[in-house]
């Protein structure tokens, strides 16, 4: 059987796309995450079993949950890997595909509505404008700290010809302070803000040009 | 009334999210792009009023669409604007939603999955994974012609940590040599391959890594 890694999106239960929705219906296993939309799994007949990590907080080792997709993948029922936001946006999703894929697992990958698009949207901010930013990115604000050095170059960030987005998981960002500093290009009227997000685990702190589309409510004060 | 900025996702019919297709159901004006997921217009009541555009082909100036939309907005009737993948992400919503703004017209963004993410991922890729790529960057392949130069500093983007993705309207992507070349680090054993995505919207044209998920099929031949 196949096991379906499927995005959730970012917290709002309407973002949940049409297939994720059938997926869930008909699957007799969910693995699933502790970022996902609030109600989305009330009612549904498949068994649930909860994978979630919290930093700083008690939480599953990512080693236990390939054990567990392996496990459930060969057991000859439909298995749903229920993951926040996009499963190939700092999701792991990737990782968790290689597993399936060494164990010899049929996998299918749906993608999600990942908050680095949708908090900023629901603020009212753009991410790409035709005169104001020809392109987005989204950079981790959590490295792995195993890893030997950041592979970030910030100077070379700090010239990215368009909006920047960093991902940090909510224990990180309960401050406005906390968020890594974007680039501004230097460029007035240019103003920061800080992109509070439906779900609590992206602080997008980005340049928000003065194109007057965002303003309060909903956008937060800078 | 209110005017929704709807994102139809990129091209399969199942990424429509929940939101979306009760809005459609809902709508009493739909104006909708070229690029929305084939069938999803079906049987619905609204009036469908078509606002498409090709490049290199026949299509509507975008300030007829701006005036539709306030005209329509204006008109008492509920309006859906759809429009493929993302309305933020190179989709001129940004500019729409600003002439809704100025014209005092109440409109609501609902986010849609941008084929920067999903098409790579329908080929196998993540575009972003805990040790190859800290994050991903969407850069428009297509920049306004008549900004003054480009905006974009290709040095400072080879430099970028992780997946760069260029969006290219179809007209333009005919051939595996016209995509821009991305970065690819300079590091074996990245190799280069190109992404085609669920509609003929986007090419990604990116390093991808030898993490081992992408093979063949789905990936198409470097």
């Amino acid at each position: 059987m196949t096991v379906y890694l499927v995005g959730a999106g970012p917290g709002d239960p309407g973002l949940l796309t049409v297939r994720a929705r059938e997926l869930i219906d008909a699957a007799d296993v969910i693995l699933y995450d502790r970022l996902i939309p609030p109600g989305i799994l009330d009612g549904v007949a498949a068994e649930l079993v909860y994978v979630g990590k919290q930093g700083g907080g008690p939480q599953m080792p990512q080693e236990e949950i390939d054990r567990l997709l392996v496990q459930y993948g060969t057991g000859g029922r439909t298995v749903v890997r229920l993951k926040g936001g996009d499963p190939f946006v700092f999701g792991r999703g990737g990782e968790e595909a290689l597993v399936l894929r060494e164990a010899g697992i049929p996998y299918e990958v749906v993608p999600g509505i990942t908050a680095g698009i949708a908090a900023p949207a629901y603020a009212g901010v753009p991410v790409t404008h035709r005169e104001l930013a020809s392109g987005v990115a989204f950079i981790t604000g959590h490295e792995d700290p195993d890893k030997a050095g950041t592979a970030i170059d910030w100077g070379a960030l700090a010239r990215f010809p368009g909006t920047t987005s960093y991902g940090i998981p909510a224990s990180r960002s309960t401050s406005a302070s906390s968020p890594p500093r974007p680039n501004t290009n230097g460029s007035p009227p240019f103003r920061r803000t800080t992109v509070r997000p439906p779900v609590p685990y992206w602080t997008s702190s980005r340049s928000i040009s003065s194109c007057g589309i965002c303003g309060p409510p909903p956008c937060l004060p800078t």
